[in-house]
This record gives C-alpha cells, structure tokens and sequence, in this order.
C-alpha cells in the first residue's frame, strides 16, 4: 500500500525566499503523508538553518535511493543537487540563490523525465536571481518547458470555482491586443481541452471563454479583436468538437465560472484570471503547467523576501499544490 | 413624517428594454414605500401595456403636483415628458425608443437641478438607440454631466464589499494604456476622496488604489506607468491629505477590497473593477454617478432586448438602486 502512494520532488526554490520554510511548515503536517511520498530536492544546510529559526524538530535523511522514501511524519528526505554549500541570508536575493534554485528545478526535471519520480511541486522562485544566475527564463513554466523540449505548453491558476488557462501571461496592458490572434486564441483552447481530459479525466469539458474589451467589444464599438480573432477561434474549435462558449464580456463570463457554470475558463491576459482567482482563493490556488510530458504543480505566490526568515510565511498554497499533485499522480495511474 | 421620506424620480429608459417591467416589479414590492416617495417619469401607454402582459395590477396616476406623491403600493404616480404617444415592441430597438429615454432623462434633470426632487434612479438605456435618436451620450453618465454642466465627473459602482471608481470606461483595452495619466488619475482620486465625504458622509476614506499592469508593473518589467503616472498622482493626492494606499497589484487590491480593507477603490480600466463586482454582486449592485450636483443611482446593467416582454427580468438591481438613492439623500438632508 505504502509504495503506491506517489513519489513527489518538492524543489526548495529561491534558498533566500520563504521557499524552505513554507517547505518544512508543509512536511510538519501528518495529513501531507497520507497522500504521497514527498521529498525535498534543496539543501541541507538551508533547511536546518531555516529549522532552528523556527523552532522546528525535523530530522533530515539525504537520499541515496528514491525507493527508500517514506510517507513519514517529522522525517525529510532530502536530494541535494550537488556538494557546493550555499552560504545565503533569508531575504537577499542573490544570483548564488538563483543558481541554486535553478539547479533544483534542473534535478527535478531529470528526474520526472526519467519516469523515477510521480510529480514536481515547486517552492517559489525569483525571475531577477535566476537571470543574474545566469537562467534566462521569465519563470518556471518556461523552464521546465526548455529542459522538456515542450513546445506546447500553458500555465493553468486552480482555486475555489475556477481553472484557469491564459493565453497571455505577463504582459504590460499597452502590450497585450496585438498578441491576441486566432492561432494563439486556438492553440490554448486546444491544449486546454487536451489537458481537462489527460491530466483531469474530463473527456468532454465545457469551457468558457473571455472576450478581450468590455461588453465583449460591443460589436466592434469597444475593440474588433473579438471579431476578427477570437470568435473564429472559437468557430474553428468547435468545428473539432470542442465544447465552447463564448467570448463573453468578462465580468459576466466570471460571475457564470464562480457558479461553477464551466469546466475550465479561457482568459486573454494575467489579471482578467488572477483578480477573481485571488480575490476569493488567495494562498488557496495551485498554478499548474499544462503540456509537460510530466506533473508539474506551485505556489500561486512569490519568494517574498520582505517576510523572509521571519517564521509567518503561510504554506497553504504549497500544501494545495502538493495535494493536487498527489490527486494528479494517482489519476493518472488509473 | 411621510412628507419627509425623498421624492425620486425613476426613469423609466429605452421602453423597449426591460426598464418598463422591473419599475413595475420594484413598485409592487412594499418596502420600496417605507424607503422614499418614488414616482415614475415616462409612458403611461407603455406601462399599462407591460402591467398587463406581466398580470401585474396598479393604478397610475398622472402626476400635477409633486408634493402629491403619496409613497402607497399599488399606486403608480407618473410623469409624461410630452403629450406625443410612443408606439413600441418591447425587444426591438429604435431611434423613437432612444427619444423617449432621452426625454426622460431631461426631465429628471431639470426637476433635480431646480431642486425640486431628492434623487433620480434609471432604469437601463441603449446608447445605439440614444445615438440614433440625436444624443450624442455614450451612457446616463455623460449625458446627466451635461444637462448640469458638470466638468468634473466619474463613474462609482458600488456592491457587496466595493465602492469603485474608474479612472477609464468604455475604452478597448488597445486604446487603455495611454490615457493612464498623472493628471487623470489625480482627478479620479479627489474626484473619489470629495464625494466619499459629500455623498457618503465619510469624511476621510482609505482609499486603495490599482496599478494598471500586473505584479504592479513588477519595477518596469511589465510596464512603465505604475512609477511614471499613477504613483506621482498618489504622492501628490497624499501631500493634499488624502489616506491612499498603493499602487497595488489588482489582485493583490481586490483581495484586500474583498475582506472590507478599504473604504473605496480605485481602478484603471472597466474590466478591473467590473470582474470583482459582478462575479460577486451581479444585479445586485448599483451604478452612481460622483460630482453631479444631485443624486444619481442606476441599475447595473443594460436594457436587455433578448429578455423584454418576457416577465422574466430581474428587479434586484433597480430595487438597490432605489434603496441606495433613499439612503443618499437621507444623509444629504441632515
């Protein structure tokens, strides 16, 4: 019984954020073990550090073989990535914290695409350290992508009614029209439907999706990317048999989502998700990297530094994301 | 005593939306009455023939006097901008429909701004049918700042725990970016900070404030008018004595705004504030305009040709909007 339980990595993140101790405050909790068999991929030096600040009793047992983990209360396994310490103050970033959060993303990928591991879970990294550091991606999402060879790839927010794909992620306002276009509007829509199915076991989703203006452009009056891109999106989509709805004005297409009218939801841009998602089900949502060859889930949050070493980080949203990890992993063994 | 309950004048909007219908349902229901003095400014013809199809029995009586407005259930006192019929379906659009509203609303505006009412509610116009008809407004909002000369305007939608101002409107989200100006977020906040005392009797609010692009711009990363535009204005608004906190991540805002950290908001563009407040309160919130100088409260949403003369058209929003009115001019005359 114990075997089949999961084997999830949990990379440590940026050393300097709140990354270890939302990792140990995480382990702390009995009921993590009677999902999977969670280990840390960070270093020990970090952790004990991290443990003695805050009062913490945890033995840790480095790995020298993965079938040796168990589900096991107050006991961390640990795999460090390579033999260098890392000497780090908790809330200053540095491009040696971004190296190392880089190296434990890098550990943890080689494993899950070797088949050794169910699942990666992610403490939060910092976009600035991992490029001082010399990684030059914007975030997880594309890093697992490049190390995966996943040209395919999205990043889905889960968290009270909603799942939440993006067809654009971190753009600036001025920026965000021009990239709305039929082949990105589809492409996500696709990958989307693919994934409800895979990783979700829902063959058939009913997803909703977001005009990009107000009022849905009010027939051009406020915007024509609805006209011209969008809806054939959608037409096209359909004409594959997806079950869509849409584009509706946004505020609308929310209120329906928070009813749980939808399986999933397609958004145009960052903030047209994350306000609702984090107004009701903020430290509560999981992201989720959709397309990888592996499970892959996070924190739906930063390393912040500001709280660093301070012992009130909350872990509640690396506990989800462990916890749909888990539920990911064991869906997909059926 | 009941002379001393507010008169408010409702219009009764585009007459072949649902305007006709949800002022009859708000009129039947009794607590309207214990509230204000409410009576209607538009057609008896289109009244009579709506109550009829709905099943709904009232008594209409053509106003002389204002001071006859007795608040009785089952008694309709009306207004007739002019002697000219209107023939109208309900569901089909026109310029003749679009006239009418107009009327209804010049009407409201001269009674209110020779002081001889307490507050105007609408019920929900077209602007297509509005154009079409000679009024050149985009919505109640510009055309009420008009009859009263008012330069100095904005937008409030106020619901569950939000009271939100919007320093855009109807604009695409291409065309958002460039009007996100020191000068006219500074308008905004005074505009909020003057009317939050005035209207609601707050005399110094918290106001929250959002950025307008995601993670605040994250220091230029996702654009450059957190730090040139909006945090200049927020300086100087602070300097003026006004309690703002931000700019804020939207996100990170509505969460706050959400648990009642703030007591109004504001934000850059319609779909900010508009996802929050219908996901949470749709129908439910209420429409008022600041700077006016009367009161002004409308529903939340638009006149809804799909559903006119079906019976089916929900009330909840004109009925706050009246209940809020009340409220206002109450406090007003204190």
């Amino acid at each position: 019984m114990e075997n089949k339980k999961p084997v999830i990595a949990m990379t440590m993140g940026d050393p300097s954020g709140i990354g270890p101790e939302i990792i140990l405050k995480t382990l702390q909790d009995p009921s993590v073990y009677k999902k999977c068999r969670p280990f840390v991929i960070g270093h020990a030096s970090v952790l004990k550090k991290t443990a003695l600040n805050l009062g913490i009793s945890v033995r840790i047992r480095k790995l020298s073989d993965l079938s040796a983990i168990r589900p096991e209360s107050g006991l961390l396994f640990l795999m460090e990535p390579d033999t260098s310490s890392v000497k780090l103050s908790p809330g200053v970033p540095s491009a040696e914290g971004g190296k190392a959060a880089g190296r434990y993303i890098e550990t943890g990928a080689r494993l899950a695409l070797s088949g050794k591991i169910d699942a990666i879970t992610t403490a939060p990294i910092n976009k600035e350290t991992l490029k001082n550091a010399g990684y030059p991606y914007p975030g997880h999402t594309e890093f697992f992508a490049a190390l995966s060879k996943t040209e395919d790839y999205g990043m889905m927010l889960a968290g009270g009614p909603f799942r939440i794909i993006f067809t654009t992620i971190h753009e600036p306002i001025a920026r965000i029209a021009p990239l709305i276009k039929k082949e990105a509007v589809l492409k996500t829509i696709r990958l989307l439907n693919r994934e409800m199915n895979r990783l979700f076991g829902i063959p058939r989703p009913l997803i909703g999706i977001a005009s990009l203006n107000p009022h849905g452009g009010e027939n051009g009056l406020f915007g024509n990317e609805e006209q011209n891109e969008i809806l054939p999106a959608v037409q096209t989509a359909r004409e594959e048999g997806i079950q869509i709805s849409g584009p509706l004005s946004p505020d609308a297409l929310f209120h329906k989502a928070y009813h749980r009218e939808y399986d999933a939801v397609v958004v145009m841009y960052h903030d047209q998700g994350m306000i609702p998602l984090k107004m009701i089900a903020f430290k509560r949502s999981v992201n989720i990297t959709l397309g990888l060859p592996f499970i892959r889930t996070s924190v739906d949050h930063g390393s912040a530094y500001d709280i660093a070493g301070k012992g009130i980080a909350d872990p509640s949203s690396l506990k989800e994301a462990l916890s749909l990890a888990a539920k990911l992993s064991k869906m997909k063994k059926k």
